[in-house]
């Protein structure tokens, strides 16, 4: 049994998920030979700390630390202080300087820690100088759940399809924005009524520019550039249109002539607009999903769908990084 | 740099796709870190043999090895003869006594050979059987090209979604089928008229009898559940209705009420038959594309879809396998 310390940092909607899929799947991982034990979870308030693995009852119903927190530490120098193997990742994303998160893994890093993490931010602003630091410490830097939602979207490029001469990757990477387009085309309403609806149903932020005008999207188009083609460009290289010109007559007519429009983004082209999609396309998907085509030299197309978004599909796709890290090994590292 | 010597069995329209991606791909599985050397390939006419390596040039223009084989070993005995790492079977199946496939994989296993096959047959009448003899003999037997064509089935639900429950598995797996439904449903054609259509692009056989009446299909759904759900089952738990029943007007009455109709194979249902899909459902897939959604307890559902056949997609999927193997670890195996 490999016994693995985490330590959780950032204890919004997804670190509650984490903490709840840690405990939920404990005894499924033991199984497999990995005991993940969460020593401490660390919030904008503090942190709590147990040798013996936190109790999640305890916290589960907590909606910040402020009551249970057994330690004043945060961000840094609680990942600094704490001897864990792992740390999770989970605090609000900024995708301009990337803080606090990308503070939170270069200390982790540098420690010798692995980091998971759904954070889009610092991966955005910095994702050469953070794999990078990760090499010099011999540790591993995951983020599958930044780019696709719970689509394995990095797992099945790097691993599944390897030997595949990846040629491009388009796909829809908002749920927001799909669920809107798709309700603006279903019920023939403008834009401004699919958006207060998303925000009634809690699938719009009240502020919802950063869904709406490319921006999550183009974030993704970033990662994926940067962690699958090697490419190292930064977020205004992309060219980015949001969804909010889209009319319903434009859906009406895409729709006479068998397209949907969707929010798409393309790697290697860098570009986030909305596009006649075929319907019947295996990447048209409806609502809040999310859609991915790989296109490969030996595989043909291979499309990928599923939710972009929700605590337990998040905290699940870091859990099958975490997983990953420990049954990983490189192939020249055999002998 | 990790020599390792394959053997190849069966060479016919799959084989010679292995060997033309083996070779296409060589130089980018060295930087992997693995050399894969083919150093026999075996038919029903003999086998050639070169310990340096197989030259493709000069056998990927001859249709049998009756002009090139270097001696007239066939299957189990040059299997047993051989001293290769791996066997890649991909010889005609049988889903009846799973013959002459069932052999090889137990004379290589038997060896201590690791088996990546695309040969459905076996796996169908034997897989307990087979898997059993591999951990026996501390080899792998890996089939990702047996079930879901160029989707990564297996992989997905195996590696990437770890940690999930997989509730169902169901999907469109093969693709003659579906090109005949949607051909019919686009056309407003019967069954016979679509299906010479297929006849004539060489989508279906001269006998169709294996694709349409769901075989292929009930194939798939023994391997899925044998391998993904432990339910050690065999072809005659299936219950398979084909599609040769389904008329142009009952796909134009699902399609006025918004669904389509496709056979869809269903783990642990053990179902094969025609159903109706919603239109805009991510397995609701056209053309002869197939599909596959997996229902989990964290990740919820995942769809994925890919081309069902082909000689170099099948090549890919073992591509990947044997990558796989060399790059899998045990949890348990790390101290």
């Amino acid at each position: 049994m490999r016994e693995v310390k985490i330590s959780l940092v950032g204890y919004g909607v997804v670190g509650h998920g984490v903490v709840d899929v840690l405990t939920r799947k404990r005894a499924m991982m033991k199984e497999l030979g990995l005991d993940l034990k969460l020593i401490s979870v660390t919030d904008h308030t503090g942190t709590i700390i147990s040798e013996d693995g936190i109790d999640a009852q305890k916290i589960l119903g907590e909606k910040t630390l402020t009551n249970v927190a057994t330690s004043s530490m945060k961000g840094k120098e609680a990942i600094d202080a704490i001897a864990s193997d792992l740390v999770i990742e989970v605090t609000p994303t900024n995708i301009v300087h990337g803080q606090p998160g990308l503070g939170h893994m270069e200390a982790a890093l540098a420690g010798g820690k692995h980091v998971v993490t759904s954070n889009k931010g610092p991966l955005v602003v910095a994702y050469s100088r953070l794999k990078k630091l990760a090499e010099d410490n011999g540790v591993m830097l995951k983020f599958e759940a930044t780019a696709g939602g719970t689509m394995p979207l990095i797992s099945l490029v790097e691993r599944t399809l390897v030997g595949n001469t990846i040629y491009g990757i388009r796909g829809i990477f908002n749920g927001t924005c799909n669920y809107i387009l798709t309700r603006m085309a279903e019920e023939n309403i403008p834009y401004t009524h699919a958006l207060s609806e998303a925000q009634d149903l809690g699938i719009a932020e009240a502020d919802p520019s950063y869904d709406v005008e490319g921006v999550d999207t183009a974030g993704k188009v970033v990662i994926l550039a940067n962690a699958l083609f090697d490419m190292n460009i930064k977020y205004s290289d992309v060219d980015v249109t949001g969804i909010t010109g889209v009319t319903p007559e434009a859906l009406a007519l895409a729709r006479e002539k068998g397209y949907a429009i969707k929010l798409i983004g393309d790697v290697p082209a860098l570009t986030v607009r909305p596009t006649l999609v075929p319907v019947g396309s295996p990447i048209a998907v409806g609502g809040t999903l999310n859609s991915a085509a790989i296109y490969t030299d030996l595989s043909g197309t291979i499309t990928v769908s599923g939710l972009g978004a929700g605590s337990i599909e998040t905290a699940s796709a870091i859990l099958s990084d975490v997983v990953s890290i420990y049954r990983t090994k490189r192939i020249d590292a055999i002998f």
